[in-house]
């Protein structure tokens, strides 16, 4: 029971002789542990990477390896999409709140473009190409929309351009393809890497500064000497029931932890023992991924009381968050025969509650009488004319439904609520780790999801290998000056 | 700015020499503190209280001074009400999640009547009355519900009785009386108590026991050494700005912190300087307060689509975080001529946006034209025969409302919304502060609202006393095994 062990800190007099030494130690060798070895490593530093798995890739391998980015990229203008620094983070800091770090975002988007063209420059492949709407890319196309930028309130707030560059691999899991080309840019470095190594706890000395950590190697407890940094970029805490229970208990009730080994919260812990603060950590990302076929999306999601609560044509992220949080996760999305289909993504029970009528579907959901009729009959009655004044749904969205009627049930007991942790260490933009006061803990630096990032509760895909591998590089450069 | 000198533990290498000492040593003298100080004082350990203002009082002598009892206290009992440990186990379950702490509920229920008893032998008075629903008593009586017992769905999960025990004292603020008579009984005691003491620190040894603290006496820096506990019960941290934006930034939204100066989270950062891990640290109590007069209650809460969201006779800290949580905090209260009044609580604007029939009232709150004509058709018509379907309120507030119209706006900008935080110190049932692996931090204790206690989420009024007095005596009695 790894995640058990304490994480509580060592005091330096407890090490009667280190192991081994480096100027930085990574632990955790995902995306962010990458960037933060590759850019270290750079500096001038020596670097070791340990890995409590057999290799690279934790969580960001498994990811569908995506990367929000924006600005102006070449691949943005390639595909003649205008954007700017100042519009990403207009959309940012709107629909990455609330609580979101402004002062993050604006660093991020301000520097977009040119972290865009360092991942390039390291092997990373993205392919000059636009896919159009919703995050997935199945097929090896980049860019596409991956958050609310088309939909109301956002599309108002901020100028919309695409900004998931997706790394060009076939299929949705491209996140392999980041990780081939992240492991091959640190295996051109000086950096060490050691694997099937465990960290356990950060060591400290009396001034309060890491000068290591203890890690689980071959079985053996060992003393790992950092000159200058240790950076933790472990994953989140998903895979960690307690520690859901305790700070996000809502999470609990997603089916699908989007996680890997490490996501058991121990980097996390790690800091927290050494007086680091943690925060955000209710929050989580939750996709509801019900946008695939995309007909769906012209279904209109309604709750137990038959109320529609959101514009289905947000990103299924904020659609997950709003029916878990908000509508205790009981909602279904009501269709027509001409918009209904299998989803993409499974349902436990794909059967649909039909009704010849309004009336009847209602019944047959044991909604309130009359409720759901109402709703059906307003939304009707509105998108014919291409306007629903409760949400502001995009008007190519928009289109009666009418019966006979097919719903969904994308309840948490039924849907497949994808979901992972967004709270963490807090750092500042230099990805020094900060204790409760503000202060910088001497030595210690985090990035990915670690951390509480760029989005502090509202989530567009990409923005966590965004964290990872702009943070993580942060990370990495900041040791130089450690 | 004492809020922002660094929390950070000092090791106890530090200190060259104590400037006092005691077995116990007490952080904060409200009702928390109070309770500890006599229980570790009736252990027979020497107990020094450590209050940063000029005396005992805190947040406790500003609150109404309920506490939420039951399971057959001798007054439930002279007032004709049957409850019993179960039924409250069920109630406060149900109604303090998700997340409640189950264990320390139970704990609390099986031990209400014992602890009512030792409240009144230690000078606690209580009027042997009952008062009636809603959780004020302006009278000096005592008894009322100051939950969501009575409504839907607690009152088909548990039997329904009052548990609010408001200490007799005429007016709202009985927690006066409550802390007059705590710090009468903590006077009867050997306990030394030092106002003006600004406690800054813990001091904790090499084996992560902390031993001491440093407190701010007289302007002098003095290290008070604990040879058995630190107690911390320092309240909460609303008056905190950059703790609330950083770990509850919707609760900022609220304008009224029900707080003393002590409620700026030193408490809980001075915890987590020793390694303590903080939870539920997202989570507020949100008081709306519009059910005085009780006739307000027969309205009903609409969203901006004019769409209902709650049964308005849910204890209104329910409402609150429903409105702030779940709508933005931008909700309406909308009344008849025969319910409409002013509020007792006061609106930053009281005049009612009005209307001749339901369609005027609702293009003059710039609702989408036909939302709240469906809305107060549809409750109408059910209200007409006593029933509620969308989410079954109590008949007894069920009307129709009839034409002309008003509204008060109770959004977060215009309206009193009422806040103090819930999360903090994650602590056992023995009021022992946990580490973020769960391991007791040795001579760490806390109660009150320095802790995350019996409500993780959901609030019924009594309850923050209720674990002040309550584990601030487990604090004291588990002092003595330290």
């Amino acid at each position: 029971m790894g995640q058990d062990k304490p994480a509580s800190v060592r005091p330096a007099s407890s090490v009667t002789s280190w192991d081994r030494e480096a100027d930085v130690v990574v632990v955790g060798y995902g995306a962010a542990g990458a960037c933060a070895a590759i850019e270290a490593s750079a500096a001038g530093l020596s670097v070791l990477v340990l890995e409590r798995t057999s290799g690279g890739g934790g969580t960001s391998a498994l990811s569908t390896g995506q990367l929000y980015l924006g600005g102006g990229t070449a691949i943005q203008k390639a595909c003649g999409f205008e954007d700017s620094a100042e519009e990403m983070f207009r959309y940012l800091s709107a629909a990455s709140g609330p609580g979101q770090d402004d002062e993050k975002i604006r660093l991020y988007c301000d520097n977009s473009v040119e972290h865009f063209d360092w991942l390039v420059a390291h092997g990373v492949p993205f392919k000059e190409s636009y896919y159009g709407e919703g995050s997935y890319t199945p097929t090896d196309d980049c860019l596409s929309y991956s958050g609310s930028e088309l939909a109301s309130p956002y599309r108002d707030i901020a100028k919309p351009a695409p900004r998931g560059h997706t790394v060009q691999q076939d299929g949705i899991e491209a996140g392999g393809a980041l990780m081939r080309a992240l492991v091959a840019a640190v295996e051109a470095t000086e950096a060490d890497v050691l694997a099937d190594a465990l960290c356990e706890t950060l060591v400290q000395d009396e001034s309060g500064r890491v000068v290591g950590v203890v890690a689980r190697v071959d079985q053996e407890e060992q003393a790992i000497r950092a000159h200058r940094a240790v950076i933790l970029t472990a994953g989140g805490f998903i895979l960690n029931k307690d520690m859901v229970a305790r700070y996000a208990p809502l999470l609990a009730k997603c089916a699908y932890p989007a996680a890997s080994v490490g996501d058991d919260g121990r980097g996390i812990r790690m800091g927290m023992g050494a007086g680091a603060d943690a925060i955000r950590m209710n929050v989580g990302c939750v996709v509801l991924p019900f946008t695939v076929p995309k007909k769906l999306m012209h279904g209109i999601f309604v709750n137990r009381q038959g109320q529609r609560f959101i514009n289905e044509d947000q990103y299924q992220t904020v659609v997950g968050e709003a029916a878990l949080e908000h509508q205790d996760g009981r909602v279904w999305l009501i269709l027509d025969s001409e918009t209904y289909c299998k989803p993409f993504a499974p349902l436990r029970d794909d059967e649909p509650v039909v009704g010849e009528t309004a009336e009847e579907l209602e019944r047959n959901l044991g909604m309130p009488e009359g409720s759901l009729q109402h709703t059906l009959a307003y939304f009707n009655e509105h998108a014919e004319r291409g306007e629903d004044p409760l949400f502001h749904k995009a008007e190519n969205y928009l289109k009666p439904l009418v019966p006979p009627y097919a719903a969904l049930d994308y309840s948490t007991k039924n849907a497949l609520y994808t979901v992972f942790t967004l709270g963490g260490l807090r750092t500042n933009t230099r990805a020094e780790v900060l204790d409760p006061d503000g202060e910088p803990i001497p030595g210690l630096y985090a990035a990915g999801r670690t951390t509480s990032g760029l989005a502090a509760q509202g989530y567009s895909s990409g923005l966590s290998l965004a964290d990872g591998t702009f943070f993580g590089r942060r990370a990495g450069q900041a040791a130089k000056r450690a």
